[in-house]
């Protein structure tokens, strides 16, 4: 019998919510297909800050290594916004976590799910078929780069009052695009065979380096597969004008934060979306969505990206594929039945068929 | 009679045959209102690469100054396409015109004509009613931020092998922000009063300086003016679940660059999209899309987003806003009687509605 070590990090709003249906789920796989999953807790976000006045404390990153995964719910709310540079952000934990651990590749899938093909705000012919891949890079660029605050320059103020300067630093290496672009077509091999590497390489520099090494790559060791190069202002257009053309999309981290949600949003369910962040060791898996602090500790959240980011956990983590795929089934089967918590029912959608989380969680079970 | 003296800058692809339309408009509204425009053609782009070697020639900016406006049709074409760092580019002169006319405030009207409503990919309950004004700061952040490529680092190369780094600079100072968003404030109290700032707070400094900046800007001087906060990627959600609901949107260059394209494609019409770039000075204003090289001299372009920028030459620069409503009625009446270029025709246009650039020029024409 395996056996794998899970670290759980519900951290804050819905969060401790949908990740017990992550649990319940993972514990059905396991006694279906003979493996053990054990569990350690660590605190992350908000969470985090409130009890140890840190994002990510030293544990959460010790207990983190010493798993072979990380499932993790949602970070931030209200609570802890702040502008103060020198506050601590729940969000910290977050990006602290995609660091330490060596995150680079971000996969956002993004599909449609048959029977909620009518949630989405585009024409149903336009989201027909709807299914890409966005791949982010995700330990570099904007979010990880040089930044400052200034006080007190009189130039830099309205009319020679004082004023304020900031600035924050995007950076790119060679070897952080070329393994990315390595990712993304490995991963287009295995679906369409077509990669659309975005960047505004008409402005930024770090763009044109991007082109530059996404080509060569291409050139020397995936010849085979379709690249084509989109900038980003184009590529936030053609994702709602002809979302359906798209398999694999690769970009930077800022520029994939951008579009992957946009992407998501064309589905119209976002709370359908999984995402998976790999490193070379430890990978994380979490929702597309946030913390959803408005509905938080009314057991109304919908746990179904949780659960798929289990499924891409079996996926990619534990080499489980028949028991990930288990769970597509069953998803789509609880869907097919009609079943819906609130933010993705539709206006037909009968009130005894709107269920909330933990029944929700249960409905899959039930089918796995 | 009063006198103005227009800049034209045809620049590449389409550029020339649409510019044409807008001069044909100016020409007749001029006939109209008793009013005389005296035009200065200039180069710019790649026209002006070929031509000079420069994308920016300083006749082409000694034109520009010596004029009451500027008309820019587009810039750009593979033909220029490079990543070489040190070859001339032709937004390179878009850039530069931007900066040395001191041209921050971008102001992108996004709207739906009622007769093109089927041209957008959304569900037409979800783009009824969308009219919001996107005010995207223009001459600071990443685009004019210090950049800079480093070849040949051993540590930034792939297994040791040499590799290369480049940097972009995001950076803002509070005096730049300050004045952005007192233009979003006045904006909103002539519509529907609301403003909503993007930034990415919870991880960029300069956003967390912008939304302070705003937040005292506002308490200042525009506590009348409602004020939302939206992150980036929520944003980039938001605009395709709910567009109706944006009146002004204020956002630093690139986000403004990425959202402001993406709102376009929601009415489906980014032919009939136009903008103005304002500083201290003399203004610009050109149509919201590129140079689309592939239809460059054909004759078929779509005029009608380069007619609009000129109805918004009179409305900011000549105050001339019952000439400008002039232009906006001649244009409906153009489309509500059924004419349509063949990028905003429909499944169901007769052959005979659909008409090349001149024709379409002399249609508006002929309702002024
Ligand atoms: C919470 C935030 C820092 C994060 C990001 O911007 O990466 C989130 O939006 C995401 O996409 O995972
Ligand atoms: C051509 C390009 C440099 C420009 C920009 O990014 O600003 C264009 O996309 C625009 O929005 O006017």
């Amino acid at each position: 019998m395996n056996t794998y070590k899970i670290c759980l990090l519900a951290g804050d709003g819905i969060g401790p919510e949908i990740i017990a249906e992550g649990v319940k789920v993972l514990n059905a796989v396991g006694a279906k297909y003979d493996t053990a999953f054990e569990y350690t807790d660590a605190l992350i976000g908000g969470a985090a800050i409130d009890e140890t006045g840190e994002p990510l404390p030293t544990a959460t990153l010790d207990a983190a290594r010493a798993s072979d995964a990380v499932l993790l719910a949602a970070v931030g709310g209200p609570k802890w916004d702040t502008t103060d540079p020198a506050a601590p952000r729940p969000e910290q934990g977050l990006l602290g976590i995609r660091k330490e651990l060596g995150l680079y590749t971000n996969l956002r899938p993004v599909q449609i799910f048959n029977a909620l093909a009518d949630a989405s705000t585009l024409r149903p012919e336009i989201v027909d078929g709807v299914d890409m891949m966005i791949v982010r890079e995700l330990t570099g660029g904007l979010y990880f780069g040089r930044r400052e605050r200034f006080y007190d320059e009189p130039e830099a103020g309205v009319n020679g009052a004082p004023g304020q300067r900031a600035y924050d630093t995007l950076e790119y290496s060679e070897y952080e695009i070329e393994r990315i672009a390595r990712q993304a077509f490995e991963i287009a091999r295995k679906r369409r065979n077509k990669v659309t590497s975005v960047d505004k390489a008409n402005v930024l520099e770090t763009s044109r380096l991007w082109r530059e090494i996404v080509h060569r790559v291409h050139e020397e060791a995936y010849a085979d597969v379709e690249l084509e190069d989109l900038l980003v202002d184009n590529t936030a257009m053609q994702l709602i004008n002809r979302p359906a053309d798209f398999d694999v999309v690769v970009t930077e981290n800022m520029f994939g934060d951008i579009l992957s949600d946009e992407a998501a949003q064309i589905t119209g369910s976002l709370g359908m979306l999984a995402s998976a962040s790999l490193g070379d060791g430890v990978a994380l898996y979490e929702p597309s969505h946030g913390s959803a602090p408005d509905i938080a500790g009314r057991g109304i959240a919908n746990p179904l990206a949780q659960i798929l980011s289990v499924e891409m956990m079996l996926r990619y983590s534990f080499n489980m594929a028949e028991a990930a795929d288990d769970i597509r089934r069953a998803v789509t089967e609880v869907l097919d039945a009609g079943w819906r918590t609130g933010d993705i029912k539709g206006a037909d959608t009968p009130a005894d068929q709107v269920v909330g989380t933990a029944r929700m969680g249960d409905l899959v079970v039930e089918r796995l």
